[in-house]
């Protein structure tokens, strides 16, 4: 019914994807470019960084590597760094238009380089936190924070391991590529859901821990709260970003919607 | 080039989504149908419901409507109950096959009354926290995980009223409603993983006010504690199946990928 549309789409002169056909004169123009808002992304998550590092530099005390709360300090900032802005950087590589043509063997290598530095990132993250509480003689994996936060770090290394195994190493034969693809895309999205929730709770809970007891208790809301809550505040709408690029159809390789096992078949590379 | 196929794609016999063709036939035999999938969806709900009533009724003295610390135990029944279970009922109604054919306006009342209901549920569980907090001389909103919820609550109260103007009542154009479609859908995915992130935040902050200065502190790892971190799992868990749902091609209308301006310019329906 709709063919002559889907013929005519496919070599449209936007020449991306179908979902950008018929659009109304106002969609076309308020259309956001990738690149701007991948710059303005950029931007957002240098800040992310930069607000929780002045954190616990100006507040918590600054960084060592002496088990003390100063290494624990390197927790937030490795795991925000990490698991967050690295992260989504690792995500956002197959929305590069530059991406789409040519070799994906390049592309493949910088997504897989990201994705190995942020979880590289999270481990050491994690070092110091649990060098820090055996050092005190704290428990180690009580809260729901640690809990969520351990699962994904998990799940992560789960996925950088399959992504490798089945994407760069040459054995996997192209169905099971096409098979795992889709899952791969929304564990994808899926652990950087889980590391925003982690932190979310993770700096919810570490200003409970350090805000007590004094006259700059949390809830009386000092610069402190109101830092590291506008912090909390920013990671979230810098996962909402990425999980939305990701989301939107017309940032897509134009391939992302053809049967997985096409491109392989035909072409034999990926 | 792949113009035959798509032909093919838009009449072949599974006759739903141009993602479903040319699959590799272990692929066919893992694609999940939706229906067997929302029971369990259904039944995973339900335990979560339970689950954080249980938790409040078993280990946090029950419910009441006295200001008391019992009528904060509203607070998180409600909230789950509200922004997570009803939420994500609404949101996947227009997964159901059924609602892909006929008139679409029992299904539009159907998903604006399920939303509406958990906003409703979300507003009380706000007034039980809100009362508990002035009753007791407890500051409201200076946590983090206050914060995000606020925000969270604030956003689907702008979700609905303009999802209910632009799609319920009549004066909206089509034009109007295709651009703000894809927004409101993004809003829809974003509010669910907010509130997922406000969960376990707040299930989190709850349990280390509660399991604190006592035999039964929170780092020892009480039942209370394994239980109500489960909690915050599965809740984790039910969004991102949730999510999952929501993003996954093959469950979503056949028609979902057209521009969104196309079916009612043709049928004046929508």
């Amino acid at each position: 019914m709709e063919a002559p549309d889907e013929a005519e789409g496919a070599a449209g002169p936007s020449g991306r994807r179908a979902g950008l056909r018929h659009r109304h004169p106002i969609a076309e123009m308020l259309d956001l470019p990738f690149l701007p808002f991948c710059a303005f992304l950029g931007g957002l998550g240098f800040v992310c960084v930069a607000f929780v590092s002045a954190w616990c530099q100006h507040w918590r005390g600054g960084f060592a590597l002496d088990g003390s709360a100063k290494m624990f300090n390197w927790h937030p900032v490795l795991m925000v760094t990490g698991m967050v802005v690295l992260y989504g950087a690792a995500a956002l590589v197959y929305r590069l238009p530059p991406t789409w043509r040519g070799p994906k063997l390049p592309w493949k290598v910088l997504h897989g380089a990201l994705a190995l530095a942020a979880f590289i990132l999270a481990v050491l993250g994690l070092v110091a936190v649990f060098r820090f509480h055996n050092d005190h003689g704290t428990p180690n994996m009580y809260s729901l924070h640690s809990w969520v936060g351990l699962a994904t770090v998990l799940l992560f290394s789960c996925q950088w391991v399959a992504g490798f195994s089945a994407f760069l190493l040459p054995w996997a034969p192209a169905w099971l590529r096409a098979l795992y693809k889709p899952v791969h895309v929304f564990f994808g999205s899926t652990i950087l859901m889980l590391s925003v929730a982690s932190c979310v709770s993770g700096i919810n809970e570490k200003l409970f821990f350090s805000l007590k007891n004094g006259t700059m208790e949390y809830k009386l809301l000092p610069a402190e709260a109101v830092f590291a809550n506008t912090l909390g505040l920013l990671i979230l709408l810098f996962g909402v970003l990425v999980l939305g690029a990701l989301a939107r159809p017309s940032w897509k390789r134009p391939d992302a919607d053809s049967p997985d096992s096409r491109q392989p078949l035909l072409t034999a590379e990926r």
